[in-house]
């Protein structure tokens, strides 16, 4: 199976690296906006401009696209689904449907298929709040997001002026997710669920009060949550706080008997090193299914809800039914 | 969707409630191999003679055969997998793949779909390490059960002299628990992973420390085992102890990066009121994904990994994208 990526970021990154866990891929090359010769690979993959993509159609099973939500995917998925058998990790979640209609619509034009909206959430949460809520009908959903390195609440940071660099961590609150693991329902909104700490460097002779007060009264970011603010320097910042975590749980507390009398907990959680890597590995074994379902002939858009589980894995169906069931 | 239940202990009154919480369902009856009048039902849905199903069968869309996997699953699946679309929560690891040839090939003679070993292990606990390792295929992969009530351990002990009622509960050790979720990959055995709980009434004037003695070196059921006695009295045993809990975790450490240097946990967890209601929930979606199978016109004999998640729900795909992606 080729596999190619489109565009060459964390995620690109994290592609390339994944591939190699997977002994029936094989990663074609890389396909870049930047001049493909000033572009080094992790592994010494080609690397192609992206402007030449057409002219691999006949060589690439499955084209992975590593673009952001906000204004590349949107474009690039339906364009390239005209062409490519394609996944995406397309994550505005307000905005999915309307991204499906077009990717769809361009997948069926040459007979191709497109997966959109993989990776960890949307995807495999997804996935976990499904099979929790068709299991349990009656009952109540939670995601508790972190500890993990929100990028969009870092930069609002950076762009206070007197600061030098910053990282922000979502963080569960402890006490509202032990109550919902113990079976309650309670009604959460996002900032009963989480509060925000902060590391920031200033510039020398910054003010840091009015930084901090700046930072907690931030309207969206931060002015709802409980908020923390830790002012480091710029080597501790490099060195406690460069890595890429994140993580989280989906959560149902559901019921079931006659009367709903017997209460039951589903609980989905990751705890990842790395966001963009694990989020790669989705993109990768989902890119197998959609190798697959190319190959069995099916046309059009699909999400993580439309693969059955054993189109994700390397092993035959004997093999799963023998070790995995 | 007209469901029937074959069979009427724990499971089949668990899969007479569940179908309350799904409106697309509608129960047809119960089929026993009991005396009909003398069978209760907890709704009041019509009870047959299990001799009687095969009139029927124009009028069944989903089977959900409730029988034990050691001498009732073996026969009845095949068996009743020629006239009708089945499902069943066939539970012996070992002679799943010999149990899933023999559902097939009954199966294809008439062209119907079977669904084996559906429920939460195998069941989604199946589908937790099938997604987990696709994810991450360097990995490692652990199964804690509890803290949950074994039926065959209860039974062990019932059967030594002056015992008059006992109840064991299989507990996961914390430690073990703690170091898999903190991201080790120690080696394990089950015994390393549970302690067994015991609690034992005891005719008036036995020996208990013969009886404890006896239990703690039981081969098999507990001589490997961590394991607690405590002699209770009737009544306390059934005050405090005659519930149904189970549950358990799957978890999968696997790394990533070009030389595995990012570690990622993924869990899955079930805190069950009633083993035997939240199993049968979960056949009653995937009799859900057996009958759409069935009408989409596909054969033969199916697992959990082969269902797509989309077919386990009440919602449409366009629903489901908007609200649980």
């Amino acid at each position: 199976m080729k596999i190619a990526i489109y565009g060459y970021g964390n995620l690109g990154r994290g592609i390339e690296a994944a591939i190699k866990y997977n002994s029936d891929m094989e990663l074609f090359g890389i396909f870049t906006r930047r001049n493909p010769e000033t572009v080094k690979t992790l592994t010494g993959a080609p690397v192609f401009s992206a402007e030449t993509v057409e002219n691999y159609k006949e060589e690439i099973d499955v084209l992975i696209i590593c673009g952001g939500s906000a204004t590349d995917l949107p474009e690039m998925t339906p364009r390239l689904a005209k062409s490519f058998n394609v996944i995406d990790s397309f994550d505005t979640h307000a905005t999915i449907p309307e991204h499906f209609r077009a990717v769809d619509e361009a997948a069926r034009e040459e007979g191709k298929v497109a997966l959109i909206s993989a990776g960890w959430d949307p995807g495999l949460f997804s996935v976990a709040r499904l099979y929790a809520s068709a299991a349990l009908p009656s009952g109540k959903d939670y995601t508790f997001w972190g500890k993990g390195v929100s990028q969009g609440h870092s930069d609002a940071i950076r762009r206070i002026p007197g600061v030098v660099d910053a990282r922000q961590y979502t963080v569960p609150i402890a006490d509202a997710l032990a109550k919902v693991r113990g079976g309650e329902c309670p009604e959460l909104t996002t900032a009963e669920k989480h509060k925000r700490e902060c590391y920031v460097v200033a510039e020398d002779g910054a003010d840091k009060a009015l930084i901090e007060k700046t930072i907690k009264e931030m309207p969206n970011y931060f002015a709802d949550y409980e908020t923390s603010v830790e002012f480091v320097t710029l080597d501790e910042l490099k060195k406690n706080h460069s890595g890429m975590p994140h993580g989280g749980s989906v959560i149902r507390n559901g019921v079931t008997g006659l009367c709903g009398e017997n209460v039951h907990t589903v609980e989905f959680s990751l705890k990842l090193d790395s966001n963009p890597e694990f989020t790669a590995s989705v993109l990768v074994c989902y890119a197998r299914a959609v190798s697959r379902l190319a190959k069995r002939g099916e046309v059009g858009a699909r999400t993580v809800f439309d693969v059955a589980p054993a189109d994700l894995s390397m092993l035959s169906g004997e093999e799963l039914r023998a070790h995995l069931l």
